[in-house]
Protein backbone atom coordinates (compact mmCIF):
# COMPACT_ATOMS: atom_id res chain seq x y z
CA UNK A 1 0.00 0.00 0.00
CA UNK A 2 2.33 2.67 -1.41
CA UNK A 3 -0.20 5.17 -0.35
CA UNK A 4 -0.50 4.65 3.27
CA UNK A 5 0.87 7.46 5.20
CA UNK A 6 2.38 5.66 7.93
CA UNK A 7 4.84 4.42 4.39
CA UNK A 8 4.72 7.64 2.47
CA UNK A 9 5.62 9.79 5.50
CA UNK A 10 7.08 7.53 8.85
CA UNK A 11 8.70 10.89 9.91
CA UNK A 12 5.08 12.27 11.02
CA UNK A 13 2.49 9.19 11.17
CA UNK A 14 3.13 6.18 13.55
CA UNK A 15 0.97 3.24 14.39
CA UNK A 16 -0.20 3.81 17.90
CA UNK A 17 -2.68 0.90 18.15
CA UNK A 18 -4.24 -2.07 15.46
CA UNK A 19 -6.73 -4.87 15.85
CA UNK A 20 -9.27 -6.33 13.06
CA UNK A 21 -11.31 -3.15 13.28
CA UNK A 22 -9.48 -0.12 13.40
CA UNK A 23 -6.36 1.08 13.13
CA UNK A 24 -4.66 4.03 15.30
CA UNK A 25 -1.96 6.42 13.98
CA UNK A 26 -0.62 9.17 15.78
CA UNK A 27 0.49 12.75 13.59
CA UNK A 28 3.44 14.97 14.76
CA UNK A 29 4.77 18.06 12.55
CA UNK A 30 6.38 21.40 12.75
CA UNK A 31 4.82 24.34 11.68
CA UNK A 32 5.97 24.30 7.44
CA UNK A 33 6.60 20.50 7.35
CA UNK A 34 4.57 19.10 4.34
CA UNK A 35 3.45 15.81 3.46
CA UNK A 36 3.52 14.00 0.44
CA UNK A 37 0.73 12.37 -1.48
CA UNK A 38 -1.60 9.66 0.48
CA UNK A 39 -4.50 7.90 1.15
CA UNK A 40 -6.82 7.92 4.02
CA UNK A 41 -9.87 5.32 4.85
CA UNK A 42 -12.65 6.30 6.49
CA UNK A 43 -11.40 7.89 9.72
CA UNK A 44 -11.98 9.98 12.67
CA UNK A 45 -9.21 12.97 13.45
CA UNK A 46 -9.33 13.99 17.13
CA UNK A 47 -7.05 17.33 17.67
CA UNK A 48 -4.71 17.37 20.58
CA UNK A 49 -3.20 20.92 19.66
CA UNK A 50 -4.97 23.71 17.48
CA UNK A 51 -3.43 23.94 14.41
CA UNK A 52 -3.35 25.50 10.65
CA UNK A 53 -3.29 23.24 7.72
CA UNK A 54 -4.03 23.32 4.28
CA UNK A 55 -5.01 19.73 2.72
CA UNK A 56 -4.85 19.76 -1.57
CA UNK A 57 -5.65 17.24 -4.00
CA UNK A 58 -5.43 17.05 -7.63
CA UNK A 59 -5.14 20.94 -8.14
CA UNK A 60 -8.11 21.85 -5.06
CA UNK A 61 -7.07 22.66 -1.48
CA UNK A 62 -8.92 23.68 1.41
CA UNK A 63 -7.35 25.61 4.55
CA UNK A 64 -7.85 23.44 7.58
CA UNK A 65 -8.02 26.03 11.35
CA UNK A 66 -9.07 23.28 14.25
CA UNK A 67 -8.54 24.16 18.16
CA UNK A 68 -7.26 21.27 20.40
CA UNK A 69 -9.87 19.01 21.59
CA UNK A 70 -12.54 18.31 18.72
CA UNK A 71 -13.32 15.25 16.76
CA UNK A 72 -13.68 15.55 13.06
CA UNK A 73 -14.83 12.95 10.75
CA UNK A 74 -12.09 12.21 7.50
CA UNK A 75 -13.85 10.77 5.08
CA UNK A 76 -11.68 8.39 2.85
CA UNK A 77 -9.66 10.77 0.65
CA UNK A 78 -6.63 11.05 -1.16
CA UNK A 79 -4.31 14.33 0.00
CA UNK A 80 -1.20 16.26 1.05
CA UNK A 81 -0.98 18.51 3.94
CA UNK A 82 1.02 21.30 4.55
CA UNK A 83 1.01 22.75 7.89
CA UNK A 84 0.54 26.63 7.29
CA UNK A 85 0.43 27.86 10.66
CA UNK A 86 2.04 28.72 13.99
CA UNK A 87 2.02 25.56 16.07
CA UNK A 88 2.59 22.01 15.93
CA UNK A 89 0.09 19.72 14.41
CA UNK A 90 -0.90 16.81 16.53
CA UNK A 91 -3.70 14.34 16.07
CA UNK A 92 -4.94 10.93 16.71
CA UNK A 93 -6.42 9.13 13.49
CA UNK A 94 -9.01 5.99 14.52
CA UNK A 95 -9.02 4.18 10.97
CA UNK A 96 -12.01 2.16 10.44
CA UNK A 97 -10.86 -0.72 8.57
CA UNK A 98 -14.59 -2.23 7.35
CA UNK A 99 -15.78 0.07 4.30
CA UNK A 100 -19.24 2.10 4.89
CA UNK A 101 -22.34 0.62 4.78
CA UNK A 102 -23.49 3.22 2.68
CA UNK A 103 -21.46 6.29 0.92
CA UNK A 104 -21.09 9.32 3.45
CA UNK A 105 -22.15 12.50 1.03
CA UNK A 106 -19.80 15.41 1.52
CA UNK A 107 -20.74 18.52 3.43
CA UNK A 108 -22.35 15.69 6.02
CA UNK A 109 -21.98 16.65 9.53
CA UNK A 110 -17.80 16.95 10.27
CA UNK A 111 -16.93 16.43 6.61
CA UNK A 112 -13.52 17.04 6.25
CA UNK A 113 -11.33 17.57 3.12
CA UNK A 114 -11.87 19.20 -0.50
CA UNK A 115 -15.07 18.48 -1.88
CA UNK A 116 -15.31 17.12 -5.18
CA UNK A 117 -15.97 19.32 -8.21
CA UNK B 1 -30.94 3.36 25.84
CA UNK B 2 -30.95 2.89 29.47
CA UNK B 3 -27.12 1.87 29.66
CA UNK B 4 -25.87 5.00 27.65
CA UNK B 5 -23.19 6.40 29.74
CA UNK B 6 -24.11 9.82 28.56
CA UNK B 7 -27.40 9.02 29.93
CA UNK B 8 -26.44 7.11 33.16
CA UNK B 9 -23.03 9.63 33.77
CA UNK B 10 -24.00 12.98 32.14
CA UNK B 11 -21.08 14.39 34.99
CA UNK B 12 -18.48 12.00 33.23
CA UNK B 13 -19.34 11.35 29.78
CA UNK B 14 -20.33 13.70 27.04
CA UNK B 15 -21.18 13.28 22.80
CA UNK B 16 -17.99 15.20 21.17
CA UNK B 17 -19.09 13.95 17.67
CA UNK B 18 -21.84 11.95 15.92
CA UNK B 19 -22.80 10.56 12.45
CA UNK B 20 -23.49 7.15 10.73
CA UNK B 21 -20.65 5.25 11.78
CA UNK B 22 -19.24 6.22 15.20
CA UNK B 23 -19.97 8.55 18.09
CA UNK B 24 -17.14 10.21 19.99
CA UNK B 25 -17.19 11.01 23.99
CA UNK B 26 -14.81 12.62 26.20
CA UNK B 27 -14.90 11.52 29.89
CA UNK B 28 -13.18 13.65 32.31
CA UNK B 29 -14.17 12.58 36.28
CA UNK B 30 -11.64 13.61 39.70
CA UNK B 31 -10.17 10.90 41.98
CA UNK B 32 -12.46 9.08 44.18
CA UNK B 33 -14.98 9.85 41.62
CA UNK B 34 -17.55 6.32 40.18
CA UNK B 35 -19.60 6.01 37.78
CA UNK B 36 -22.94 3.84 37.60
CA UNK B 37 -22.93 0.53 35.38
CA UNK B 38 -23.39 1.51 32.23
CA UNK B 39 -22.64 -0.25 28.26
CA UNK B 40 -20.11 0.28 25.93
CA UNK B 41 -20.17 -0.67 22.35
CA UNK B 42 -16.73 -1.40 20.74
CA UNK B 43 -14.53 1.24 21.28
CA UNK B 44 -11.16 2.49 20.60
CA UNK B 45 -10.31 4.53 23.93
CA UNK B 46 -7.16 7.01 24.09
CA UNK B 47 -6.16 8.54 27.37
CA UNK B 48 -5.36 12.62 27.82
CA UNK B 49 -3.87 11.84 30.95
CA UNK B 50 -2.19 8.99 33.06
CA UNK B 51 -4.85 7.44 35.46
CA UNK B 52 -5.79 4.32 37.49
CA UNK B 53 -9.09 3.03 37.36
CA UNK B 54 -11.02 0.03 38.92
CA UNK B 55 -13.84 -1.51 36.20
CA UNK B 56 -16.49 -3.71 37.73
CA UNK B 57 -19.50 -6.11 36.24
CA UNK B 58 -21.05 -9.06 37.81
CA UNK B 59 -18.80 -9.37 40.81
CA UNK B 60 -15.21 -9.27 39.03
CA UNK B 61 -13.38 -6.30 38.55
CA UNK B 62 -10.32 -5.35 36.64
CA UNK B 63 -7.25 -2.85 37.81
CA UNK B 64 -6.43 -0.62 35.08
CA UNK B 65 -3.56 1.78 34.66
CA UNK B 66 -2.28 3.55 31.81
CA UNK B 67 -0.07 6.44 30.55
CA UNK B 68 -1.12 9.57 28.73
CA UNK B 69 -1.22 9.03 25.48
CA UNK B 70 -1.78 5.90 24.46
CA UNK B 71 -4.64 3.58 22.38
CA UNK B 72 -6.77 0.72 23.76
CA UNK B 73 -9.66 -1.36 22.71
CA UNK B 74 -12.75 -1.60 24.47
CA UNK B 75 -14.98 -4.31 23.13
CA UNK B 76 -18.40 -3.98 23.69
CA UNK B 77 -19.37 -4.64 27.51
CA UNK B 78 -21.46 -3.76 30.72
CA UNK B 79 -19.41 -2.02 33.35
CA UNK B 80 -19.18 0.44 36.19
CA UNK B 81 -15.62 2.26 36.71
CA UNK B 82 -13.94 4.22 39.69
CA UNK B 83 -11.39 6.60 39.46
CA UNK B 84 -8.73 4.97 42.38
CA UNK B 85 -5.94 7.06 41.18
CA UNK B 86 -4.30 10.53 42.36
CA UNK B 87 -4.98 11.71 38.96
CA UNK B 88 -7.99 13.03 36.75
CA UNK B 89 -9.32 10.73 34.01
CA UNK B 90 -9.85 12.24 30.74
CA UNK B 91 -10.03 10.01 28.05
CA UNK B 92 -11.56 9.53 24.19
CA UNK B 93 -13.66 7.01 23.33
CA UNK B 94 -14.53 6.45 19.39
CA UNK B 95 -17.34 3.95 19.57
CA UNK B 96 -17.66 2.04 16.54
CA UNK B 97 -22.02 2.05 15.58
CA UNK B 98 -21.16 -1.04 13.26
CA UNK B 99 -21.27 -4.57 14.59
CA UNK B 100 -18.30 -6.58 14.47
CA UNK B 101 -18.26 -9.48 11.06
CA UNK B 102 -16.74 -11.68 13.35
CA UNK B 103 -16.78 -11.47 17.48
CA UNK B 104 -13.17 -10.26 19.43
CA UNK B 105 -11.70 -12.90 21.79
CA UNK B 106 -11.24 -11.83 24.88
CA UNK B 107 -7.54 -11.39 25.46
CA UNK B 108 -7.08 -10.22 21.59
CA UNK B 109 -4.50 -7.07 21.53
CA UNK B 110 -5.58 -4.07 23.47
CA UNK B 111 -8.57 -6.22 25.15
CA UNK B 112 -9.69 -3.62 28.15
CA UNK B 113 -12.03 -4.68 30.74
CA UNK B 114 -12.82 -7.84 33.05
CA UNK B 115 -12.53 -11.18 31.37
CA UNK B 116 -15.67 -13.50 30.92
CA UNK B 117 -15.48 -16.50 33.61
Amino acid sequence: MQSDPVVTNPQFYRVIFENERVRVLEYLDRPGDETTQHRHPDSVMFTLTAFTRRLSTGGRSIDVDLPEGVARWLPAQEHSGANIGETATHAIFVELKEPAPAPLVPGSPGYLGPLPD
